[in-house]
C-alpha cells in the first residue's frame, strides 16, 4: 500500500477524463462534493449566454424562443436517464423540501382512506420536518421510527413510506426494491429521497417499481449552490396524484388564464411557480456532463475510492480513535464515508486548513464524499496522509480548530 | 402634442440616469418590464463572481465565507425598504406561488376558528389556484367573488382576504389601507400580492397595517427570469404564524440537525429549502439598483408615462377600436396600461415585429408596461407612432401575426 498503488488504480480509471471538466482549486482535495459539487467548466459560459443573450437581448421572447418555459421538463428528461425513469416522469423544480411536500401530500391524495406516513428517525432533518408540516395541515399522522422498525410498521393505514435511499450521515443504503415491495404488499406507496444517491450509486426506479421520488441538484449532480431539485412520479400515478401546491405551471393550460385550477394530466401537474431559469441553466450543463458517464462505472469507481479510503484510514491512522460508521459492505452504502471521533469537528477543521475539504455532522462525525467524476485514488492517498500527520502531531488540538460554525 | 413635447418631459426626468444601468437592445422599445424586467448591466459581472469565485474557488466554504446562508434575509432586508416593511419582516425565497401557499396556510394557522379565505374572481390565476390547493388540503373554503362583493363578504368565518394589489390585466389598484382595515374590522387578516406593485407604485405595508404579503422578483424588480420571490410577515404575526412548508431553513437551528421541527421565532420560519444562490445573487444586484431610486419618484414618473401613453393612443390612434380597460385615475391604477381590441393579439405581434414589445392577455387585451427606471416619454411617443402606423396600414391583419403562442 503506497502512493504508487493509488496511481496504478488511477491508471485504468475509465472516468479519468472527467476531471478536466471541473474547476478544482489548486491545493484542494475536495471531499465535500456530496454537499456541494464543484463548478463544471462549461457552466460559466452557458450562464453568460443565458444571462447576456437570452435575457439581455431576447428579453420576454426567450420564454418561448429560448425554450425557458420547457426547462423543467427538459432537465427532468435528462435527469430521468440517471435514475431509471422515463423522460416524462421527472421535472426539475423548486427545492427538495418543497418537492417532498408536494409528493408526500400527493401520496395522501392517492390513498384517501389512509392517514399515516412513515419515516425513520435520524432521516435527514428536512425530510422529517416537511412530513410534519404535511401531516399537520392534512390531518394525518407521522410515524418516525428506528430504521429496523420501519418495515414491520407498515400497515393498512399507511399511505406512504418516505425514506432517504442513502443516509446522509452513515451512508447506509436501503434495499430500494425490497422496501418498495414491502410497502406495496400493504397497499402503501413508496417515496424515496435520492439526494445522496443520484450521480453516485446506480438507481433504477422503475425496475424497483417505485411510486415517487425526490432529490437534490447540488450534491453529486454539481448543479450549483441551491440548484433546483427534482421529483419523480411514476407514470401510473400521474393521473390520480394531486399536488397541494397547485400553482399556474401545474395547470393543464397555464396561459389560458382560466379561473379555476385544472391540473395537467402529466408530470407538469407537479410544477408550481415560474421556473428559476438561471438555476435550471446551470443544472442542465451539469446533467449533460453527468450523462456522458455510465452510472454503473460511476458507482464502481466511487466504491473503489471509498474502499481505498476506509482501508487507508484504518491502517495508516490506526490507534487514533477513528471509528467507521455505517456498513462496510459497498453494496449497502453510498459514496460518502463517515468516521466518528470525539474530536471530529476539530479534525475536519484541521483538514480544511491543509486543503482537504470534508465536513462535520453532529455529534462527532467527520464525513468525506468521494465523487467519482473528478477524484483520484492518489488524492485519497494524499488526503489520508494529511489526516495521519494531523493526528500524529495532534494538530487538531490547536485552539483555532475548536470554533464551531454552521456548515451545510 | 409632438415628439418635442415628449423630449421636454424627459429633460426634467430625475430618474434619467438609470437607463444607463440596463441592457436595452438597439431597436427595441421595451414595454414588457411588467412581465420580465431587463438585465441590469451589473448583473453578469456579479453572477460571474459568484459562480467562478464563490462557487468555483470557495466551494462549500462560501455558505459561510460568502454569506450565502444569509442571502434570503439580506435580500429581504433590502426589499423591505421598497415596501414599507422592517428589515426583519421580509425574506426572498421560492416562487410567488409557493410563498402564497405558505402565507395563506399561515393565515389559517393564525385564525384557527375560521375556515374561509376570500379572493376576487379574475385575480391572477396562480393566486386563485394556490388558494384552492391550500383550502383543499386544510379543509377550508375558498370564496372567489367579483371585486365589488369582496369587502361585504368578509365575516367572522373569514381567516384572510387575499388580493393582488394591482390587477395584472386592468392595472386597477386596490385601496390597500381601506381593504386592510375592512378585513381587520371583522377580525380577518389581509394578504396582499404585490407582484405588479413593487418597483412601480409606492407601497407602505406597515402604514396600512398589513399582515402578510408576497410578490414577484422578475417584473418591475428586474431580478431575472424566474427570480426568487419574496414574502412579508408583519412582526406582530411572526410569533404565531406556522408555515406548512416546514423545511430545514425554517428551523430555529437548521444546522443542529434536530429530530423534530422547531420553528424559528423570526421571519426565517417562512424559509423552507436550501436558498437558490444564483437567483438570489441576480436579485440582490437588481434590488441594490432599485434602492437608489426614490419610490415616490418612481411612481410619479411611471404615472406620467402611463398618462402620456393613454393620451397619445386615444388621440393619435382614435377611431381604430382601442378601448382603455381599468381606471383612468392614476391614483387607482398601477404602471401598466391595457387596451382591449378584437385584434389585440395580432396588434401585439405586429408591434413586436416593429420592436415595440408589449404582451397580450386573453381574451382581447394588449398590455403595455411603463417601467420608470429605463423608459422615456420619447419612447412612448415612438411606440404610439408605430402603433398608429400599424393600425392605419392594417399591418396587423397579415397572416403571420395571427399565430398564437404561449407568452408569460
Amino acid at each position: 500500500m503506497d502512493r504508487a498503488h493509488a496511481q496504478s488504480l488511477d491508471a485504468t480509471d475509465p472516468l479519468a477524463r472527467f476531471r478536466e471538466a471541473f474547476v478544482l482549486p489548486p491545493g484542494v482535495i475536495y471531499l465535500d462534493g456530496n454537499s456541494l459539487g464543484p463548478l463544471p467548466k462549461a457552466t460559466p459560459g452557458r450562464l453568460a449566454a443565458v444571462v447576456e443573450g437570452e435575457w439581455g437581448q431576447g428579453l420576454i421572447t426567450s420564454w418561448n424562443a429560448a425554450g425557458w418555459i420547457d426547462a423543467p421538463q427538459r432537465a427532468g428528461a435528462k435527469l430521468a436517464r440517471l435514475i431509471g425513469a422515463r423522460p416524462d416522469e421527472v421535472v426539475v423544480a423548486d427545492s427538495t423540501s418543497v418537492n417532498l411536500f408536494k409528493l408526500a401530500a400527493g401520496a395522501l391524495s392517492l390513498r384517501p382512506g389512509r392517514k399515516t406516513l412513515i419515516t425513520e428517525s435520524g432521516n435527514f432533518p428536512t425530510d422529517v420536518y416537511v412530513l410534519e408540516g404535511v401531516c399537520a395541515l392534512a390531518g394525518a399522522t407521522l410515524k418516525v421510527l428506528p430504521s429496523d422498525e420501519v418495515v414491520s410498521a407498515i400497515d393498512e393505514d399507511t399511505a406512504a413510506v418516505v425514506l432517504t435511499h442513502v443516509h446522509y450521515k452513515t451512508a447506509r443504503r436501503w434495499d430500494m426494491a425490497g422496501v418498495t415491495a414491502a410497502a406495496h404488499a400493504k397497499g402503501a406507496l413508496m417515496l424515496w429521497d435520492l439526494s445522496h444517491s443520484t450521480g453516485a450509486v446506480a438507481v433504477d426506479l422503475n425496475a424497483c417499481n417505485v411510486d415517487l421520488a425526490v432529490g437534490c441538484g447540488y450534491k453529486y449532480l454539481n448543479g450549483g449552490p441551491g440548484a433546483p431539485a427534482y421529483l419523480f412520479v411514476a407514470e401510473r400515478r400521474q393521473a390520480q396524484i394531486r399536488s397541494p401546491l397547485s400553482g399556474w405551471m401545474g395547470h393543464a393550460e397555464p396561459f389560458a388564464f382560466e379561473d379555476r385550477y385544472r391540473a395537467s394530466a402529466d408530470i407538469r401537474a407537479m410544477l408550481c411557480g415560474t421556473p428559476p431559469i438561471l438555476g435550471l441553466a446551470a443544472m442542465e450543463v451539469a446533467l449533460d456532463l453527468q450523462l456522458e458517464a455510465d452510472p454503473r462505472a460511476v458507482e464502481t469507481k466511487g466504491q473503489s475510492l471509498c474502499r481505498f479510503f476506509i482501508e487507508l484510514v484504518e491502517t495508516r491512522c490506526a490507534g487514533h480513535g477513528l471509528a467507521l460508521t455505517g456498513p462496510r459492505d459497498m453494496a449497502e452504502r453510498g459514496l460518502h464515508v463517515s468516521f466518528a471521533h470525539p474530536d471530529g469537528h476539530a479534525i475536519v477543521q484541521a483538514l480544511i486548513a491543509r486543503g482537504v475539504i470534508g465536513d462535520f455532522r453532529d455529534p462527532d462525525i467527520a464525513r468525506f464524499g468521494f465523487s467519482p467524476l473528478y477524484l483520484s485514488h492518489a488524492e485519497v492517498w494524499d488526503a489520508v496522509e494529511i489526516l495521519r500527520e494531523i493526528l500524529e502531531t495532534r494538530a487538531h488540538e490547536r485552539p483555532e480548530y475548536r470554533a464551531r460554525a454552521a456548515v451545510t
